[in-house]
């Protein structure tokens, strides 16, 4: 893990550039050290999540977590797969059309969370090691896929926030009967882009003996803020 | 409005028992006055389901709320209605039976709707008149018809926290459209008395432009502590 710049926030705390490998990532740290971790998924870009994620960092700082992120395979400025940006040109295609799009999503995500979710636990060795962050640590937000794939084989992680999608293959339906730690799953109802059902479904099938589904209106980027400090409320519960 | 018995808690708030014409019911006022008011529904039987509107009472004092709460007709000590045990008998056997409950459901329910919501009205005008009580106004709790029924009806109402049942008639539906007050709905997900796909499409068809859900593991009686505080979070946003 290289850090490539650093600047210290107005509430106190650092943000850190830093890059594993090929993969660039950011770190944010609390002014009280050494802090439990929250891992901020996210779809896929870092500069252009990069205010939202920011704004996440910011309040996990308040509540005394540090907060990490890292760009997904194929994304931002990572290079591109041809597999992938096939499959995605394929989804856009077969959702205008009404046509069905599981066999798309397969080809869309698995091989994703094949690739991401070893550079995650990498990413977490690398960020474990360091003086200023302590477990225990959760995963929060998206892709769900991806969430999920860490909940069951990352033992480090006990406790996940994660954003309903219905882009999620059949066959983590199975994986999700064996996850077991604490899940807090945000659900916009009326998301133009996610099959409400299939989200409901996937909630049913998680295996964890807590979880809770929050559902609010609005569309995909209008989570409202009370629900975001929800979020964060389940984190303080089971990070501290 | 008529107080028969009065005692002081250990945290400062005043319980008194009270009669409204025939009506039996209970006041707890925080130390703080006026107070803004939440009115705890129940599904019937003051002194059964005692503890656990005392416990509810008990946090809306903490947060500086008023609570009451009135004995529902054909509950209790009041007298009861031969065609609503009539109806009660017969749920229990089309459930056992797995019978379809529909028309057993409006013969159960909208008369007790009917009868009920005017009784929490007249309590209000009581309630308010109070010099230690205030408005806002919210409903919390079941029977989730009768919430629904206030919401539409009584504008001093301004939030609703109800619990997702599914004993809901189907005439119900088309009330929940012209809910337009902020709506936190509790949904025990593995509720054994419950249909959670009937829950679920209730709660879709409220009108409220904030509406929330939250879904949690257990079964009727097994709602977590922490969505408790939630519940009691978004009373805090709306009553203040």
């Amino acid at each position: 893990m290289h850090f490539t710049s650093e600047q210290r926030l107005d509430d106190g705390s650092l943000e850190r550039d830093f890059t594993l490998g090929a993969i660039p990532g950011i770190l944010w740290t609390p002014t009280s050290s050494p802090a439990p971790l929250i891992l901020l998924g996210h779809p896929g870009g870092l500069r252009t999540m990069y205010p939202r994620l920011a704004g996440r960092a910011r309040r996990s700082a308040a509540d005394g977590f540090a907060a990490a992120t890292i760009e997904l395979p194929g994304s931002g400025d990572r290079p591109r797969s041809a597999d992938a940006e096939q499959a995605r040109a394929d989804l856009r295609r077969a959702l205008a059309a009404g046509e069905p799009v599981d066999e798309i999503v397969d080809r869309l995500v698995l091989p994703l969370v094949e690739r991401a979710v070893p550079e995650w636990q990498s990413t977490l060795d690398a960020l474990l090691s360091l003086p200023e962050v302590s477990g225990p640590v959760g995963y929060s937000g998206g892709v769900i896929a991806i969430g999920i794939r860490l909940a069951v084989v990352e033992p480090r992680i006990v406790a996940a926030g994660l954003f309903a999608g219905s882009f999620v293959p059949g066959a983590m339906f199975d994986e999700a009967r064996r996850v077991t730690i604490p899940l807090h799953v945000l659900l916009q109802w009326d998301d133009e882009g996610n099959d409400r059902q299939r989200a409901l479904d996937l909630f049913d099938a998680i295996g964890s003996q807590e979880k809770t589904l929050h559902a609010n209106m609005g569309g995909h980027t209008g989570v409202p803020q009370f629900a975001g400090e929800d979020a964060a409320r389940f984190f303080a519960r089971h990070l501290k």
